[in-house]
């Protein structure tokens, strides 16, 4: 796998950027959320006078060998039926994207189905689908190189193309299984905790999801690394994501994270370079069991919680307008001083 | 006070709707309060292809005889410098209106400064401050008609130009007592519950504001009707709320909810004419102690939760782009038949 540099942001900044939100005309601490995410944004871009350009939403698709263990609601050919969806414009993505005046790239890391070149889809297929991870690693160590590899190359794109706020988005039927053993192993929270209903499972559903990812863990011989882990019961699109991460946070770009599967990448990014945090403000926390609990690990302040479980980046897209206010607010609105306003605190 | 005409909103078109929402490509309910929220505009409009149009926020201003009490943390000069900010472009409010298309109306209900005719600021001033109700009515009963009047012909305006989607803000230091002393007359809630720290009043604020209110409870001798209630604790500003609320609904618009403040006019509203809260949605739910529970006592789902306590209609304009998502879901998204996907659930 390649290395990346990834620097905390430097704090040295951060009491001029508290005392810039203090002094606006507004009680102190009145625009919640807001203001700490202006401050973050301050810290990414290492200015008082912070800019969001270009954002751009980037979408991996891939297969899951473990699906044929009967562990997701979807039918399996629902991955490559939706890349179509994506690229006539009918998805969710696409009508929140249209709205915020998002970019996305889609980008095919290893669905199951033969596309031909096709406008609108970058073709990046690792393999048609990983291995079932019940029985043997997702993939090998030179595909998991390739897909961190795909991710940076498209974060690349983009930031070539004057963006410097990225979302990540995901299309893979059964991902919610990876999501949840990465997430187990990477936290320590017990399986049980970590596994939900995907897109729809009934209670049923979700016992035997838990006892099939159960066996899943069972059945690992790995070293227990964070690597190994992350490989072993991995997705393509996953990794790829990761690898997107990891290199806009070392390209100083603002990530917005999604729902509860790019959290987890997150949390996977992380474990191989603890800084990537600082870049990341989160989007959404849905209802997918185990969400509030990586959310609360990570130390995380979700921005929306809409009850939206979709995936393809909406939970972060849904949250843009809110980044577009803080930067808004710490630009735009006056201050006591200029408006001639009493402050509002003594 | 006039009368209104407000339906509730009729059901017979519900099926139809959350069969259109049901059959879009993504996961039942997937998109979790955007499908309500279209629902619940479907409904207002009675169509399934609802529109939104010319969003406005209405800011009613004025000041509160019971601040001479200490009930505020902020100055009383306050209000009216603020009025000149907003009308500069430099408050809050106005950023947030400038990123989202809104138009604003500002309107002086009795604030406590002679402005003269000043563009921008619409001259409605009932009286320069209300009575302190600590030792009287707040206002008359024809001050409280006017206020009624003054929402209502302030609502004709924005509706006149076309505006199919309303938000109310506030600007009047001290009116958080005033709110929490509707909502514990109208809810039962216990008066300790409704008070919290306003602008950013200290703990021991809190306890004051809470034995001066409890004192004006004590003093209050009316016939304990909702009207007798909303007149004697008023302020002009939440009167002219709610007759523009009253006035919004029965001309079959949307109403946007702000904090606290706006809620406890929700309130207001509803216990005179309960059909209201079908026209209603809350954009916000912020930190101020009792604004969770009367949200509560409202069976409300705020859209957002961003710690957010500015009031002005911040919170409501910022939850608009979600209105405009859940719009474009239900216009713009393709269907499984459409778009050719198989049904994500069986």
């Amino acid at each position: 796998m390649r290395s990346f540099v990834i620097k905390e942001t430097d704090k040295a900044i951060l009491p001029d950027l508290i005392d810039k939100i203090n002094n606006l005309t507004k009680p102190k601490g009145s625009l919640g959320l807001l203001e700490k995410v202006a401050a973050q944004i301050g810290l990414i871009q290492q200015t008082l006078s912070p800019e969001l350009r270009k954002p751009q939403n980037i979408i991996f698709a891939a297969d899951h060998g473990i699906v044929t263990e009967g562990v997701s609601f979807s039918a399996p050919e629902v991955t490559a039926q939706m890349i179509s969806n994506f690229i006539k414009g009918g998805a969710g993505v696409n009508m929140f994207a249209r709205q915020h005046g998002f970019g996305i790239k889609l980008v095919d890391c290893g669905v199951n189905c033969d596309f031909g070149p096709m406008e609108g889809l970058i073709d990046r297929k690792i393999r048609k689908i990983t291995s079932n991870y019940l029985h043997e690693a997702a993939m090998t160590e030179e595909e998991f190189d390739r897909a961190i590899e795909i991710g940076a190359e498209i974060v690349d794109m983009v930031y070539a193309e004057g963006t410097n706020v990225v979302s990540f988005g995901e299309m893979g039927i059964a991902n919610t299984s990876t999501s949840s053993l990465w997430m187990t192993y990477l936290t320590g929270i017990p399986l049980s905790d970590c596994v939900g209903a995907g897109s729809g499972l009934s209670r049923e559903g979700v016992e035997h999801k838990y006892n099939v990812l159960r066996r899943c863990m069972e059945n690992y011989k790995g070293d227990g690394s964070a690597k190994d882990i992350l490989r072993y019961f991995g997705g393509f699109e996953m990794l790829a994501a990761v690898g997107g991460m990891l290199r806009a946070a070392e390209l100083g770009m603002i990530i917005i994270v999604d729902g509860f599967i790019m959290t987890n990448c997150v949390l996977a990014g992380r474990a191989l370079y603890p800084a990537l945090t600082d870049y990341c403000i989160y989007g959404h926390q849905g209802d997918e069991c185990g969400h509030k609990l990586v959310l609360d690990y990570l130390k995380a302040e979700p921005l929306l919680n809409l009850g939206l479980r979709l995936g393809e980046g909406t939970g972060a897209i849904c949250a843009y307008p809110l980044l577009v206010s803080a930067v808004n607010m710490i630009n735009e609105m006056a201050s006591f001083k200029s408006a001639a306003v009493t402050k509002y605190f003594k």
